[in-house]
């Protein structure tokens, strides 16, 4: 990994997209001079800000100030906190807003807050219009480092999670590493697990960083920005190879499968799970797994259980309070799961540290097996 | 405009969009045909078959039993018919039919009926798992010369039509000329309207072929397919050079800015008013309202309106049965529609037959006094 210089200028990290190409800026403070920097990247527009009560309550009255005293008239949509937002009901609700806010389609909508909020405001502006422009300013660890960067929106059905939405790239993310002192320790743990998994898909000298310095990213300053933006340099890196999740980008799933399974199983509770422990739990999954199948050293597992537990985060299906449906439903969760191609399972498995890999057709069989042998039940 | 061979080889016309080019067949047969047309083209692939009842009673039989002869498995979802159904409680339904039957990214939701089964499936595809594969069956003369070319998608809302949607381009579009002979006059004759567009916009000689010939383009044969394919071509021309609607493609909506205002005014009551005869009425005034801003001749709007009422289009707003809003108000739907642009008015204008332009910054008062004068209350 290598350091950047970080003064009072935020870090700048460009997401290579050609003509859907657009700048992360990454440092303190960015809350307030939102304004600023959208007026002079998009003068004229109008916005409308969507976020959820608890970002409201902290951030929206500091940030709408910020964009009128920029000249940018907003209206506010603030939906509840929570997984459960993510639904076609609320995605009507902020659609309805905006409209009736009669912004147009060169006018600008701003997430302001954490994944939830960025995925339904992302969605809702790419079919306003049939798409309008997007601004991102995450207020969550994860947010900042994963949700922000790529372009996916979405929603979670009766059939599972963010099984409908689009692709809608933003025209600026402004990551404000400050806000996220406000976080709550479990929220800014969830998120680092995303940070976290950018070394294990293939940086391993990031990863080693961490184990170093994980301490002084959770504390916050220079070590916390030069992680943040060495994940989104991570994420966009893949992004740019393959926009569309046709390949390559299927690598940001590491962990995720097991870990969109666990979450189902828990009904979305974040009292029992969040997404970033079902991450944790899924990557230290993956990586056994790897080891089960003969892909990667017992001892590679070990490590990366290691580290995540040193952090706080949960490595093992027991670690998730209260009981959990048997393996086979397990396994229906994963089979359901969009990352399947024709039937054949799809797993990003793992060489080692920093050496994961898309394995197509893995035998629904291995992997039952394998719940069953780590099912707490 | 030149002539196509046509024998029992359908026409076939290309929309050149690059990595999103894709065919358009056109021809009589092809609803039987379907299954091998598009077995040719995605091997393996499972369907979804969205469709509303009255064109599921007069061809899913056949259409299902083409496509289980090549081996293509299938699920039909059937919606009701009428702009009604483009609603987010119909495109949430179709959304979770295609996730019930398990489909994945590579397969395809096939829209068979009118523009509304085209708007409502073909947004319920971009969306499931961020964009599945799409083929469009249109069995209406509207959908197949309009709908079906350019991935424009879309359901209305209280605050007017298509104004959520996305831009989703279909793999291959499939239009049955033999259908149409199954469809109620009125409506062959609305889809007629957007046929006529097409020369009205920039094709002055196909405009003077209609004039001709439209009573064989009525009758059906080649000289159907014929309109047909030039209808399609001159679209896929517009939509080539500008995808996603940001300059030339406002074209396309000569006639729309009036005829939507129309239709939100009879709040989309079929019964009083569909939408090719919004388009009808939309076109007469847009030429009418040229001649009085002076861009155009009078006889040119005599001219466009002689044709459509030649072939029973309505021209006034007073051949729309029932009373209509007044003039303040038919603004007001003017100025919610999507194709305003900060704020002013933009409207599809002419200079004569065929030589349609886009006109920006129309006042507002001269469209309010030219509504008074043609308006029948």
């Amino acid at each position: 990994m290598t350091g950047d210089p970080v003064g009072s200028e935020p870090v700048r990290v460009e997401v290579g997209l050609g003509d859907r190409a657009y700048d992360i800026l990454i440092g303190p403070g960015l809350t307030e001079r939102a304004g600023a920097e959208i007026a002079a990247r998009m003068p004229g527009v109008r916005a409308a800000i969507v976020t959820d009560e608890n970002v409201a309550g902290a951030h929206l009255e500091a940030f709408a100030a910020g964009l009128a005293a920029a000249d940018i008239a907003s209206t506010s949509i603030v939906v509840a906190p929570g997984e459960r937002t993510k639904s076609f009901e609320r995605l009507q609700d902020v659609v309805d807003g905006i409209l009736s806010a009669r912004l147009e389609r060169r006018d600008i909508v701003v997430a302001l807050g954490g994944g939830v909020v960025g995925d339904l405001a992302g969605f809702a502006s790419g079919i306003v219009r049939r798409g309008m422009r997007f601004v991102q300013v995450p207020t969550s660890l994860l947010a900042q480092v994963d949700s922000s960067v790529g372009g996916k929106t979405g929603i979670n059905t009766a059939q599972g999670k963010n099984l409908v939405g689009l692709f809608h790239q933003p025209q600026l993310v402004l990551a404000d590493t400050g806000v996220l002192d406000t976080l709550p320790e479990r929220e800014f743990r969830a998120g680092y697990a995303e940070v976290a998994k950018y070394g294990l898909i293939d940086r391993p000298e990031f990863f080693q960083w961490l184990e170093a310095n994980w301490r002084e990213v959770f504390a916050g300053g220079q070590a916390r920005t030069q992680a943040i933006a060495e994940s989104c340099r991570a994420k966009a890196e893949v992004v740019a190879r393959d926009e569309f999740e046709t390949g390559d980008r299927a690598l940001l799933n590491l962990g995720h499968t097991f870990g969109h399974a666990l979450e189902a199983a828990v009904d979305y509770d974040g009292a029992r799970l969040v997404h970033g422990e079902g991450v944790a739990i899924g990557m230290a999954l993956a990586h056994r797994f790897s080891a089960r199948l003969n892909q990667c050293s017992p001892d590679d597992a070990t490590r990366v259980e290691r580290h995540l537990s040193a952090v706080g985060l949960p490595t093992r299906m027991q670690d998730i309070p209260g009981s959990l449906p048997d393996a086979e439903r397990l396994l229906s969760y994963i089979a359901q799961d969009k990352k399947v191609t024709r039937g054949a399972l799809t797993f990003i498995l793992t060489h080692g540290i920093g050496q994961s890999f898309v394995a197509k057709d893995v035998p629904a069989s291995e992997v039952l097996s394998f719940l069953r042998e780590n099912h707490p039940g």
